[in-house]
């Protein structure tokens, strides 16, 4: 099977990622490195100098070597170089998140759909061994039927000057939890705060309701003293913690529960606690950029559906937009309105 | 000065705890134990032969030593027994949740005002060593201004076949953030499921806003694999932890942020992390009961308002109330409606 | 089967807690508590007061009543008590250390040995349900070989006024070690220091050696930052990690470790590592004391031998002398000599 | 002032690391990279096409640009290459230990001494932030007078097939010991084990004594179940803790200890506990080999004595030799023969 050649777009924070990732990658071979900015290329070129590089995006998609294109521009600009992309015939791998409206996913989808083309986005934590276990704990039935979930993503810092921390963080718990339970969010409600950059929330919480009756809370914060990757899931049999800071014990599995005594057999319902061991699995230590990375260029040469294709990206995008649309409402109080005044007036007399 | 006599009403799981203490508190006399169930009142005497027991709150309310009455009898009765008792003339400490309905606590605190009698709410927490030291840590403005503050209070069981867990957990939370905040709640909002016993919430999460601005996240459930008792405090200067499962490290303050300067001096605004050292203050050992305790003697005795008034009880079944709002509201959907009868169905067959 | 009698001897720190386990133990009857101090046992009355109560050991064991006796007075009158005890044809449970030197030992056992009474020691560790996990688990041949243990039991105090850190906290270890491993010390070298009270080393590290091999590290201190409870049991196929400080993951088995090839077949040995899962079982939560307590009516009404009987309390004392002698040697060197002229001089310029 | 040009010896495991920050470094330039296996060679000059390789030494030596001389081969080599280098007039760098006995050491150090040149041991751990920092806090009196050190250096592999785990780890304690108490060892005895590889122990505790009395435990051992890298400071006024595991708060100071009233004043001495706050410092995030490196082109250039010189590095192996001649004598104790007897044995069975 031929090589598939791709092309790089935005060499900024996480482009060099993508690029280290391809260039280790059989069957797949690096030509262009396309970004606005001239230093930018520089570095690339001078990390690999086989690579060619462009500022030019229409060059490098009127390039007919080139199969399919790697987008790590600015969220704003994916789906603008997505569709081009796709309207030149290239398959497509976006980052997340996929775009900034749903309305905008449903045209990538068609795009790509039309002319058989692969689409998918950078949902990594897919990919990413710890994640990939507690899918195959859940699909085993191990845990029972699936409660809640709570997800604690937070740490001081980096804030982007672009997106709320809700378009930055979110995104990865939206799209695990699309991976592990199958479904879409019927809702999402959140409260947040501009705590430093008017405008922009750096802390949010998200409430997700599902069809199935499972709920989640998701706590996304640009400012914590400590830094947190915890998940916990609560079964009707056990529960589950994820806790991707840990070296180790990344993922533990706590045989406890509650046992429910039918009130029409007992007379009245009676519970008994349970609390068994506790088992730690091995996880393994592969890179999921890379499983990722591989994933996307199978897809590619095999025109099978991308895991984390199309679709599961306009699921972030959807939980997304409800979030922010849940988020402005509640910016429009008077309450939050008045700590945003008294904010600013203390900025200027400090 | 002579002592206060006192009675206690309830002698179920949390009266015990009361008369331990009150029997140690100079300046406190216990003549009464009064419970409907007479083989709790054996227990009570077995402990504590001095004590009169009986089973007709009558006899106690009628019995002129008495100066002040506890109330640790179940929720629903704390209105009942508290008017009673005000009526006749006692002062009144009352258990957590002070009541079941915003407009009982009116009721309550007009009663004890007419008749110049104490009434103190049993928030606990605001007597505990490590809720003061962050009062005041709070107070001194080493934290800067109060952005955000998130709450985990979770744990596995026990199951209250009477209240859910918001009404059985929340008010440590709410009552604390009451004494360090100063301020009552603008909006509760609350997502919860009812995981064990149909129609009481185990699991709920609060979004609480304050006119300050500041937002509060409180995560409270029964189902758990792990215990939680932690409150982070992000401030405008430093963060703050309070973990009450350490045994040592109980309230560590992070001397870390992110300093904001403005775009008006610097064309473009600007940001820098900072990350300094953590101090984790000695946090004194006395029991937070003991504590309670001896400030109700102290206003019964003297006059005073106690730092945990009906006021303040007030505040927190307002935040109860209106969680519980929401939870219901939440409940009518019809996804949740599926989702319980999924879980009924289940039940069955099993 | 008739109660077996039980008088107390000492009342002092341990005291309390033998008798508030023998006073809830079907089997069990106390009928004397004595102890030199009239104080202590006005205590003891208060709280039980079907107890008599004497200052004058002799009454007690002239007692026909008495089966058994359990003795709780300083180590350094173990030996007289007992000896006493034995010689007036009562039973004895004697606190560890037995005595203060393994001829004492030798002569206890003799002289119960030669009455046919029961004697055992309070080795009361054997009896928790973490201990007895381990010792199923290394009996169970899971971890394979035991190649070496590591035990760190320090924290900050209580200094002792008569014996070193070494006969207070490492009894604990050295009798826990006993039970695992069935097998008696072929050497004890130990290194220590007196830090705040001279001639009472308040930190040492022992190194024990094994006939078999296994060889131990215990480390005694009072002078810690933190608290650590924590034995560490490297097997052939294994590892184990014993904390005794954690409320839920007590013990935790590493399914971990190092497997060789032989050089024989492979030219040059290989060795390859192996790191699977982590389990930590479920502990029970019952009381050492209690187990410990109904061992002894039950050894002494059935005339069947402790777990903990005076071979084990002998084995341990012999371990502390071979560690005194050592701690002792290295007393005299020079060097150690000088470091507590400094001290004193540095104490009286102070 | 002109660059230094230094040569690099031995590019195996830790080889890579020396290069990668002497590239970076301005001060020096990296001619030569030697290495008897010319796939190591070819790796180094793939990476860094500037430089020169060779596989033999004497060219090196021969090349009059050459003004010192880095050594990363095997520790048994250290002490040949290092004497032709220095009689070649070259600056030298070896990696620690020094060498594998005193007497090397001495010769060494006479040999740099005579000719002016400088020596210096890649005691790495004396150029990392928190040993800085805890040297600092040490020599403010912060924590009164050293007590007891206890180091913990342990892990599960990677085992050396030609040194024990003391050649191998303590290297490490010992040098960052003799940094911060400027003592050098009055004894070091060793108990261990060889658990895989016969001769070769695997664990080891080592208990140093030094003539102020200070004394130090070190662990150091390829077979654990955790990883841990923890040392212990007990002074007379402060404890503290230094956790190179810690992401974040690596040191903690730990106010507290033992207050000692002296006998002469109070009749019987009194003691009493100190507990207060806990202080984790902030620590800088340099690379310690990047100090390293910078520290000795600044000593070549300026002719000025590294902190890890001839003496710092004869000190570490005089403690290591006095270490193995108490292992070696320990495993001539029959029980200890028998251990091995056993395994090999065993070994030859399964």
């Amino acid at each position: 099977m031929p090589n598939t050649t791709v092309a790089l777009i935005g060499y900024g924070y996480w482009g060099p990622n993508l690029l280290r990732n391809y260039m280790e990658l059989a069957g797949a071979e690096v030509k262009w490195v396309c970004d606005s900015r001239p230093e930018r290329l520089e570095k690339a070129i001078a990390r690999y100098p086989s690579i060619v590089s462009t500022t030019d995006l229409k060059v490098v998609l009127g390039d007919p070597d080139v199969d399919a294109i790697l987008i790590a521009t600015p969220i704003g600009t994916h789906y603008a170089v997505a569709m081009e992309a796709l309207h030149a015939g290239k398959h497509v791998f976006v980052e997340k998140p996929m775009a900034m409206t749903v309305g905008e996913c449903d045209e990538m989808c068609r795009a790509a759909e039309e002319r058989g083309l692969t689409l998918m986005v950078g949902h990594t934590f897919v990919y990413s061994p710890p994640v990939r276990l507690v899918k195959s704990i859940i699909d085993s039935g191990e845990l029972g039927d699936v409660r809640f979930i709570t997800c604690s993503r937070v740490n001081l810092g980096l804030h982007s000057k672009e997106v709320s921390v809700v378009w930055d963080l979110a995104p990865h718990d939206l799209s695990i939890l699309a991976y592990w339970l199958g479904e879409t969010p019927l809702s999402v409600q959140a409260m947040g705060r501009s705590c430093i950059i008017d405008g922009i929330p750096d802390v949010a919480f998200l409430n997700v309701r599902y069809a199935s009756g499972i709920i989640a809370e998701l706590e996304v914060s640009w400012l914590s003293p400590v830094k947190l990757r915890r998940t916990v899931i609560v079964g009707s049999k056990k529960m589950l913690m994820y806790d991707d800071t840990e070296s180790v014990e990344k993922v533990k599995i706590f045989d406890q529960g509650v046992d429910y005594k039918d009130p029409e057999t007992f007379g009245e319902f009676q519970l008994s606690y349970r609390t068994g061991g506790i088992y730690s699995p091995r996880v393994e230590n592969t890179e999921p950029l890379f499983v990722e990375a591989a994933h996307f260029i199978d897809c590619v040469a095999n025109g099978t559906t991308p895991l984390t294709d199309g679709a599961s990206g306009r699921l972030v995008v959807a939980a997304l937009e409800a979030a922010q649309a849940s988020l402005d409402a509640g910016a429009k109080n008077p309450d939050e309105r008045r700590g945003r005044v008294e904010r600013r007036r203390r900025a200027r007399e400090e």
